[in-house]
Formats: structure tokens, C-alpha cells, sequence
């Protein structure tokens, strides 16, 4: 099909919503490692995460055999809200670039969470309210999850209770009233509220918090309170599932035009958006049904896949949650302070490592100011200024556009803008200024996290 | 056509974007009052306003005839970059009011300038181009306009000077950072760059600046500078004209379901969206094809149409620029700093004014408090935090829908909701932390606003 009938935004219709998602896991040969009990390091069974976890999101996360899973009609409905969300033909990129490549991108960002967060905050929040919860409890960094699950939980009404960074909640403050606007309390961690949050102020009086440290409030807050579940934005299989709608809305709009892409390039901090955005094509490459090039893009100032190791660690820095099988800096590793925007955790979805690791899918890491030149010439030509998380990818996916320019290979790339960066511009600020630098961790900077990766028979690296 | 087939979001076809803007002012009757010569008192040649705006754009400013002007070429590719703009039927909204009412609001907020500023800077900036400039200055309060215009000018490789009021330069940096990301420069006002600028800050050193000294200094430095001329991103006849793309959006939206509004409604500051979502709807007013109560909405802070007088006044505080006849409070009004949102404008668009006091249209005020809580109600229930002007008609637009539910009536109401407030968090945390309040201005207030205005045989007012 010509080029010149491919528009600049393909919207599905409302009906082409997807009303499945899909479960990559079911089509995996080797599943992704189960989660484990760090006392005992046996797999954690479904009892064992119903305390800390809603009921139907344990299930999700255990189920490794349905391929397809319903959406439930409310959640459809609120999809309606925001989605389906469009792909776009870079045109104005690729004559920018002046390349043989022909780029897509969906976004993700044209909802008031800023991102994809939202899918899988929808979703949760959903199977929160079934189980009659009062509420849940989260943490946020800068604010994406967060806001997004405070969407969610002002649609069903439940109650919301964020414990984001200190720093962040001090110096980034317009996240932190989108979620007051949406009803959610947010509680700068560390804070008196919690024994943990309690114990680490006595420790260390003046500290500014840490996404660790966020995660183990907000889990004990979930585990002592009557009628509450916690919740997570990221890495879980369960939110690679509900991240699924990206790809499947994503390859539909493709396939109305009869494109295939060669590339398919996702940023990747935990793994939701690269995890979703991939799924139904990574689907059939497992199936034998068809061949992508699919490239992780992480920040060389955390690089889990392209230096990390493949080993069971922590998923929290305050050692309190489940032990998950992943490429992993170790969960003590927090990265530079000068790195800008997010990606900063320390490991990766299991089910993204376990495909990794079977030579599925390809990873690269990229600088910091690399990624914010990417950032503002894709907003200067597209009209959209990207989240810098977001830019990771933008940056691998010009560098293999320029590669094509070079081949003169007339490759279709698609990747995936996972949101804008309109509450990043203390970031873009630093770059405008040319103040912005890189980090690269040293092998032995590395050395040290990697040393408190727990250390027991099966769990060599 | 019943209700069930009208989807949540209709997205006109890339190809039904419109080709031509429609001039309201070919259709009425009583044409708006020409722009004067301050100095003369006569209309305003096009010879006269040539220093200061571009050609093309006063031709169009000057031109009461034509009914359809084309969209020239490149200006519609630009479009495509962020158009169509959905409208949206609030079927969210209308649940949580039990309203019998209809409700379809059309949504300019998804582009990074984050309002519908943009469709008139691409213009703008096309036809200063297209003249051969080296670029354009404005001024810019908040920042969407010059947002919008720091858009625009990138992409046509223009250069953009804003002069920007100094108290938002200093305590709104973000919008300040993306005009930077997109290439602009940004100069707090006053300045010493411009006669005018270091006029006042002699007199006045400690001075945050206003829009109106911001004005005066963007229109000092393009009279002034070799290839550049002076752009305003509301309030001129062109700005409706460019504009009018949001109404035929619309009406070609609802028509493609077979709707009509019975109630249009706009919020009001300068003009630019109220004139340009009614534009169509109005035309049809005009020729007698049908009839549609039209309702401006502004703030009980700065009452232009609902308490203010219709007289030549000047568009400035600095007094520089034309007269132009208009609702106004007077060039020396300026709304009390408690005022949050936008809309702050002492005039408004002459044809709006025209209209107005020809009885074509309405006009209400509404206070700031009640306005935040409508957003709050919309943001929750819609998933779109509004900007604060655009809650204007959002307030408007639910006082109307409890009404239908009052009577039982099943009208069917539009409104314009021009924008996001992510970069007006600082008046959403005012509110969320209950510590904002309202503003009327009393009848001696304004008195002090209408003594400014210019007193000359035939401007009774």
C-alpha cells in the first residue's frame, strides 16, 4: 500500500479497543522464574502474596498458561476516556532526518497521568474495588504512577494513599497537586507514619528519601491497614498484561496499512511500556509466525540489561518484597543524582529478563545528553516534547534511522512514546543551559551492588 | 441517531480537517468598528499597520467580505501534526450530574503548547515567513501563547522574542523552559533592552512587570528591528479568523451524527476561542439557517462583557497600539493578583463585541472558587485537568446541564475547553489547600479602569 495514503494519526475506532489482553507467557517456551519467599526461597504461592496484593492481580501474576484475558467492561469503559490512543507516522522526523525509514510511534502520552501508567492503574484499581478494598497504597518517584493511580482510584472511589520521595514531593510539587486534585493523600517518605519510615529518620535524620524506602511504607501501610492492598506501577507480570493494550492497539493501526515493522524499539526502567508495547509481536516471534528486531533502550547511568546480572534480588531496597529472577544492578544500587529523568530502578520485569536472556530481544544503553538532543529535535519537528524517559527510545530509534540513511534500507520502525514531559522541565531546564552531564557507573561502582545481590544455591552470577 | 452509536471521542478523518477558515464578520450585518489611529482618530490604513504586522496578516485583519479564506498548504500540514482535535461527548460528566442534558466539549489541550494558541501562531508565523522576516516578538503572560509561537517559529525557522511579564518569567519557569526547548528567547519584562522597558523600570525598579509593558516592548523592538514584526495571539480579527478551524471542527464533528447544539459556550478572555468555536455557528445565526444561545463566560475578576463599557479603548496599558471598540474596562484596569487563571484581558475582540451588543450572543461572569471546583469535578470524572480558563465554560457548561436536569430538558450543550492545566498547579494547590479566594470588583474600581478610557466626539460611553 502507498505511502501517501498512510495518515499522520492512526485512531482505531472505539470498537477496535482491544477487549483482551494478552499474556506474552503463555507463548513463552522458557516462563519467566517465579517469584520467591525470600525465608524460605520457595516460590511464593498465591496465599502468600494475598495479603500484600489484590486477589485477582495475584492470579494475574501467577497465570503463565492463558494466552488471552478478558478486560472487564468497566475498565473497557474508562479505556474509552483516554484511549484508544494513536500511532503516528513520524513524517515530519524522518524528513528532519532525511532517511529511507519509515517511523512510528504510538502515544501514550495524551492522557492528564502524562503516560501509559495509566493502563495498568485502571486495572488494578479495578480488581481493588471487586474485591470490596477501601484502598491501596503506591509509591511514586517523580510522580507518573502515582498520578495515574490517582486517576484510577478517584473513578471507583476508593481511597489513595501515595508516599512519593521526599525530594520529589519538596521540588517537584505540580505532580504531587495533580494527585491532591484527584483526591489521593501523598505522604513525603520517609515520614512518622510507618515503623520503617520511623526507624530510617531516627538513622538518617536529614535524608531526602528513596524509592526503596517509598515502597516499604507503602507495603507495610497496605499489610497493617484493614481494607488495603498495594499496588505497583511497573516490573510485575501482572502490569506487563494490562501494558498489553499498547501493542495490540499499536499492531492493529499497523496492520490496517498493511505495515509490518522491521524494529521495534521500547524504553525500558521496569519494563512496562517496552513489555507492552512488544508483546503481541514478541508473541509471534515465539509462535514462529514472524521476525522483529526488538531493542530495550536503558540509561547508561543504570544499565540493568547491558551490565546488570541475571539473578534473584530483591525488588525494594528495604528487602521486605518477594525475590523476582531479573537482570539486576542490585537492589542497592541508586543511580547518579544527575540523572534527569526516570528508568532509575534497579532491575527489570522477570518476564523481560527471562526473553532477554533467551536471545529474544536486544538491549542498548544510551547517554543521558544524548537523549535530551534526541528529546528537542523530536519536539521541534513533531510538535510533542517527550518525557526523557521516553527519549531513550526516540534516541535508538533516530540512531537507526540514521543507519538506514546511510544503508539507503527503507526499514519500518516503530517505537514507543510512553508520555510528554511537561512536569521534566527542571531536566530540560539543565540541558537548555548546557549544565546537563552524563554518568557512566564505574565496573566498580557496579561492583557494590552487585554485592548485596543475595547470595544462595541456584543464584550464581 | 441514537445516542449509543456516538462514540465517547469523534475524530474527524485527516482529510475533513478544514481547508478554508471562515470569516464571521463577511455575515454580520453591523461589521466590528475599525482600529483608529490613536493619533488621528481615523480608521487605521493598512499602510499604517504595515510596521507592525505582517501583510497578509493585515489584509486579513482589514478584510469584512470574504467568507472563506484557503489555508494555505503548509499551514495545513502543520495542522496534521495535532489535528483534528477530538470532541467529546461527556458521557462521564453527564452520569456524574443525572443530567437529561447532552454534552460535547471540543478539546484544543492536546499539543505541547497545551491550548488552541497554536492554530493562529502557525498561521502567524507562516505569513512572516512567507514575507521573507527574520522572525517575530510577542509578549506572553502565563506562557501558552508564547508557547504556541515558540512552536510555530521552529518550525519555520523563524526567530521568536518573547517578552515575557517578569513575575511569571520568575515563578512560572516551566512554560518558560519549553519556549526555550523550542528555541526561543525569553526576556523578563521590564527589560533594558527597549526604551519603554528601561522607562519603567527607572520609574518603577522594583517592578514584576504586566502585559500590557510586555506588549509595549514586543511592538518596541519589531518596529524597531530590521525584519521583524509584531504577533498577538488574541483579541484581532485575525486571531478569530485562524481560530474558526475549532468551530468547523466542531460543527462538522457533530453533523457527521446528525447534532446540533441548542447552547454554545465559551470562556472569554481576549476572544481567540470563544470567536473561533462559534465562528460557523454564528455564520448560520446571521443568515437566519439557525439559532444557537451563545454564551460567553469570564471571570467576576476582570467583567469585560458583563460590566464593562462598549467604547474605543486602547489595546495596551503602554497605549501604543491602535483603538480598537470594544467591551473594555479600561487600558489601566488591571484584575486582582488573588485572580489565578487566565482571561485577565481588559478588552475583548471587537466582532465578540459586536456581536454582543447586537444581542447576538450572552455573557456571564463566574467567580474563582466555583470555577476550581467545577475543574475538580471535570478533572475526576472526565480525566482531563483542565486549564483554569477553560473552566470557565466548564462551570458555565454544568450550571446549564443542572438546569436541563431541574426542567427535564434534553438540550443538547457544547463547549470549548481551550487547554490543560499542567502548568497552573500553583493555583490547583491554592485550591486544594482551601486557601483561595474571590474577587469582585467594586463599582469604584472600575470607575478608576473607565476614567482611562480615551474621551473624543463618538466615544459616549
Amino acid at each position: 500500500m502507498s505511502d501517501k495514503k498512510i495518515p499522520y494519526k492512526i485512531y482505531l475506532a472505539e470498537n477496535e479497543i482491544p477487549k483482551q489482553w494478552y499474556n506474552v507467557r503463555a507463548d513463552m517456551k522458557n516462563k519467566p522464574a517465579p517469584l520467591l519467599n525470600p525465608g524460605t526461597l520457595k516460590p511464593m504461592t498465591a496465599e502468600e502474596l494475598a495479603p500484600v496484593f489484590c486477589e485477582e492481580l495475584v492470579a494475574q501474576e501467577l497465570n503463565n498458561d492463558d494466552a488471552y484475558i478478558d478486560i472487564p467492561e468497566e475498565i473497557q469503559n474508562f479505556y474509552k476516556m483516554y484511549r484508544p490512543a494513536p500511532l503516528i507516522r513520524a513524517y515530519f522526523l524522518e524528513k528532519a532526518l532525511d532517511t529511507p525509514a519509515k517511523i512510528y510511534y504510538k502515544f501514550e502520552g495524551n492522557n492528564t497521568s502524562g503516560s501509559h501508567k495509566l493502563n495498568s492503574a485502571i486495572a488494578q484499581a479495578y480488581y481493588a474495588k471487586k474485591q470490596g478494598l477501601k484502598g491501596v497504597t503506591t509509591e511514586t518517584g517523580a510522580g507518573q504512577w502515582g498520578t495515574a493511580l490517582s486517576m484510577a482510584c478517584s473513578y471507583f472511589d476508593l481511597d489513595c494513599k501515595v508516599y512519593m520521595v521526599k525530594v520529589s514531593y519538596e521540588q517537584k510539587p505540580f505532580r504531587r497537586e495533580v494527585m491532591r486534585t484527584y483526591g489521593a493523600s501523598v505522604t513525603p517518605s520517609p515520614s512518622t507514619h510507618t515503623a520503617v519510615g520511623r526507624k530510617i529518620l531516627e538513622a538518617h535524620p536529614g535524608t531526602s528519601g528513596s524509592l526503596g524506602c517509598a515502597i516499604s511504607e507503602a507495603v507495610e501501610v497496605a499489610t497493617t491497614t484493614d481494607g488495603y492492598r498495594y499496588v505497583l506501577g511497573s516490573v510485575l507480570n501482572q502490569v506487563l498484561l494490562h501494558q498489553s493494550v499498547i501493542g495490540l492497539e499499536a499492531k492493529a493501526a499497523l496492520e490496517k496499512y498493511g505495515v509490518k515493522p522491521d524494529i521495534i524499539i521500547g524504553c525500558a526502567g521496569g519494563g512496562s511500556n517496552l513489555g507492552g508495547l512488544i508483546s503481541p509481536f514478541m508473541g509471534e516471534k515465539l509462535r514462529g509466525e514472524a521476525d522483529y528486531r526488538i531493542i530495550a533502550v536503558e540509561p547508561a547511568s543504570c544499565p540493568s540489561f547491558t551490565r546488570g546480572k541475571f539473578a534473584y534480588d530483591f525488588c525494594d531496597t528495604g528487602m521486605v518484597c518477594p525475590l523476582a529472577k531479573m537482570y539486576t544492578l542490585g537492589s542497592g544500587f541508586i543511580p547518579s543524582a544527575n540523572h534527569a529523568g526516570g528508568l532509575r530502578y534497579h532491575g527489570m520485569s522477570s518476564t523481560l529478563s527471562q526473553l532477554y536472556h533467551d536471545g529474544l530481544m536486544e538491549a542498548t544503553a544510551v547517554e543521558q545528553t544524548s537523549v535530551f538532543e534526541a528529546a528537542e529535535k523530536f519536539a521541534r519537528v513533531e510538535g510533542i516534547l517527550p518525557a526523557p524517559e521516553s527519549s531513550h527510545a526516540i534516541k535508538a530509534a533516530i540512531d537507526e534511522a540514521l543507519k538506514c540513511k546511510e544503508t539507503g534500507e527503507e526499514k519500518t520502525i516503530l517505537f514507543g512514546l510512553t508520555g510528554t514531559g511537561y512536569f521534566d522541565m527542571v531536566a530540560y531546564e539543565k540541558f537548555n543551559d548546557g549544565v546537563m552531564t552524563d554518568y557512566i557507573p564505574s565496573d566498580s561502582d557496579l561492583q557494590k551492588g552487585f554485592d548485596g545481590i543475595p547470595k544462595f544455591p541456584g543464584n550464581e552470577f
